[in-house]
């Protein structure tokens, strides 16, 4: 018997019917070559001789003394946690999403593993699709995707691949480089580490007291708790929609090039004129921008030891009609969140980020309306695998990320990138956010905006 | 706003993640003669023409000062409510069971009107299947069934016909027939309504006692509080099994006239059979017999204004292996309560059945163990439409009740008679009761064990 984290504790307690606390990955996949039309079913009767799960997949909560535990459950039974289904016909990525939509809105059964495995026939054009879904207290989105990532093979031809759920475990699965884990353990971890490391509280102290002077003298500029009140950030129901879509990556680097932006800026500055456009047609837009909080890397070479992870606030520019002045907007504000950083030792950064987005963090965990609103909405950019991957012989043709709305940030934007593509994965309730699926268009919108504004069409 | 009353009050404050209080209804169907293989997506885009529920499909919760009231839902979204599904191939009853048992598992979301209706194609052999789910604070399984073949017709020809969701509301449509509604209605109106008719208590206590005294003298004779521990009353787990088939209804009429016992003691019997079987593959049948809690009608003429329900304790016999021994005990058991009732007032009956029914029906709906246990396992059998119905020409070949297991009351078993069928709906806790499905199997063995004992094979 093991005690949770009280970070993975929380995720327990935060969970309500209206607010599971499961992440989720949709893998869609091409069938091998050589096989028939009975493909899947066939794969769905190998799939279930793994009926013995490795670790982390074979632990149930226990809970004693007011405290959850895990232990590992003696009546495993593969039929709760491996479902084999099929969409209507059809069988567009339309019903395909529809299904996702259902399927992720579904607690989970907490007196088992709390991880389901749906393989998904009947996509149409010779596909079929993998929806994983663990809750975050068992394994964060991260670190899912790492591990289904290594269940996959670069070589087409390799077989005997066993499902993730009968992989030997790693020597350390969870969480092993907490910069790169997803934003619930960031933000929880920074919550419950906030005011542990005071003796950086000068330094943190003048950063946000310049960041609240240099708010007052430039418009555009993202200070702490300045994000506005917007339909995005209300208490949620419990039915989500989902919806995602691939786009080319070459689009996305042209642009980036043309502009002299990142990839990042220009992810963000798609995602704010696809929110700006989505806000009107709500009849919702704010007057003031859009904050997103977004995971960035801080050092931009590798040799200080890896990866360099923090949480800035970034200006969407939401309220700006001209797409390359909004552009330029997001790409001054997360310059000027790099650079504060840039001047900052790691232990200052973390304080600061604990300091500054606890408050929200705390309101978005517990659901409380805040009062200091530090961001609208969470957009994280998470790398994926660069090579074509392949199970048993079927090609991994995308990734799309199902994530965690909760009460007052009714929507979370997670993106992978996987070879050429750039996946992006809604998760949004679906009350709090009606049509959210508009938002494919005005993505695509938002990219084909930036390309005659480069005259590149 | 419409309060809600005490009773439905006490479905919602009864659910839990592990104990969802709804119920649901598996209707399968024939295509129609003269579709194509396109039909069910069709139909699917027809029934989504149909945006404006009526009372109660239109009614969602709101809670004010501690109390829940029935509210119009202004931002309708059927598609939370209609789904449209498919089996996995090959599409037999067991993947569609399957399916049940998932879908059965998930707790509704209760920040909308409590229904959800899954149209489900690729049912092998031209068929498909609509399953409607509702939770019990909105409408009872009887009343469901009731309005479900309300939107039915006996002329294959009628067509225009709109989903049950559409449908002009009767003017009373809740719960009009106090006795013929299902047994958590009842449970919870005795328990709520005990001690209201003081008046009766002589009689009843009388009663109550000659019951204790008749059960020293006849160890066969059932009297309330001696139903023994076993493994179907545990605490349940939150995820469903789901198991259902259809027998002939002739086999059980020809059993019935040749043993000269009612239907529903041929009924009785054949469970009591199987849950022997069950037991005993489970190493678990215990010493004394199980005992059933079963609503009966108990005037045999109609003279008397309709029918006149009551809950019997009835003895199972799963003590007794010789199936002719075990149906005498079962008569007798049940020609005893009959009798019992036969001698009291309406008032008196209601009086009694409160009195001993409300402890294990109180801990049923509470989830404490009981210390006076009276009974083990829920069968009730329901009558449904004796002539085939159609769903705009589609032929409705089965109906199949989903209910409610509770804590300590792992398994419930619900019946239909249909046409010349008889349609078993088995629902458990599949945690609680591994392989339960297994009793279909002895279902049938219990129906051949008569037989054999009749000489009739």
């Amino acid at each position: 018997m093991t005690p949770l984290s009280p970070v993975d504790q929380l995720f327990l307690w935060l969970e309500k019917r209206q607010q599971p606390m499961h992440v989720g990955g949709l893998y869609l996949f091409s069938f091998p070559e050589e096989v028939g039309s009975k493909y899947v079913t066939e794969l769905a009767d190998e799939l279930r001789a793994y009926q013995c799960p490795e670790a982390p997949f074979n632990k149930k909560l226990v809970r004693r003394f007011g405290q959850y535990f895990w232990q590992e459950d003696n009546h495993f039974d593969l039929e709760h946690h491996f479902r084999h289904e099929a969409l209507p016909k059809p069988g567009r990525i339309r019903e395909l999403l529809a299904l996702m939509s259902a399927e992720h809105s579904n607690l989970m059964d907490r007196e088992r593993p709390l991880w389901e495995a749906h393989l998904i026939e009947g996509v149409r054009g010779k596909r079929f699709a993998l929806y994983m879904k663990a809750h975050h207290s068992l394994i964060d989105g991260m670190s899912a995707m790492n591990m289904i990532t290594r269940a996959l093979s670069e070589n087409p031809d390799k077989r005997g691949i066993p499902p993730v759920w009968a992989m030997p475990p790693k020597p350390v699965t969870r969480k092993s480089m907490p910069g790169a884990s997803d934003l619930f353990s960031n933000l929880s971890t920074l919550i419950t580490g906030a005011g542990k490391q005071l003796s950086t509280i000068p330094t943190v102290a003048r950063e946000i007291s310049k960041s609240i002077q240099q708010a007052k003298n430039d418009p555009d500029y993202v200070s702490v708790f300045q994000a506005p009140q917007s339909i995005l950030n209300q208490p949620i129901t419990g039915s989500r929609r989902f919806a995602a879509q691939s786009y080319p990556m070459p689009r996305i680097k042209a642009l980036s090039k043309k502009f002299n932006a990142t990839i990042n800026d220009i992810v963000l500055a798609i995602c704010g004129s696809a929110l700006r456009d989505y806000l009107i047609s709500q009849h919702a837009l704010p007057e003031v921008p859009l904050i997103a909080m977004v995971p960035v890397s801080i050092r931009e070479d590798d040799s200080e030891g890896g990866n360099q992870i923090a949480m800035i606030l970034a200006n969407l520019g939401t309220h700006i009609a001209d797409p390359y002045n909004r552009l330029e907007t997001i790409k001054q504000s997360v310059q000027t969140a790099k650079q504060r950083f840039k001047q900052m030792t790691q232990e200052e950064i973390l304080n600061y980020t604990a300091l500054t987005m606890a408050p929200t963090g705390l309101n978005m965990l517990t659901g409380l309306a805040p009062k200091l609103r530090a961001f609208n909405v969470v957009i994280s950019n998470v790398p994926g695998p660069q090579q074509p991957l392949y199970w048993n012989g079927a090609r991994l043709d995308g990734i799309y990320p199902l994530s965690i709305p909760v009460d007052n940030i009714a929507l979370n934007i997670t993106l992978v990138s996987y070879t050429n593509q750039l996946e992006f994965g809604l998760t949004a309730c679906r009350r709090t956010l009606p049509s959210m699926q508009r938002l494919l268009d005005y993505i695509e919108n938002g990219i084909r905006e930036l390309e005659v504004a480069a005259d590149m069409t």
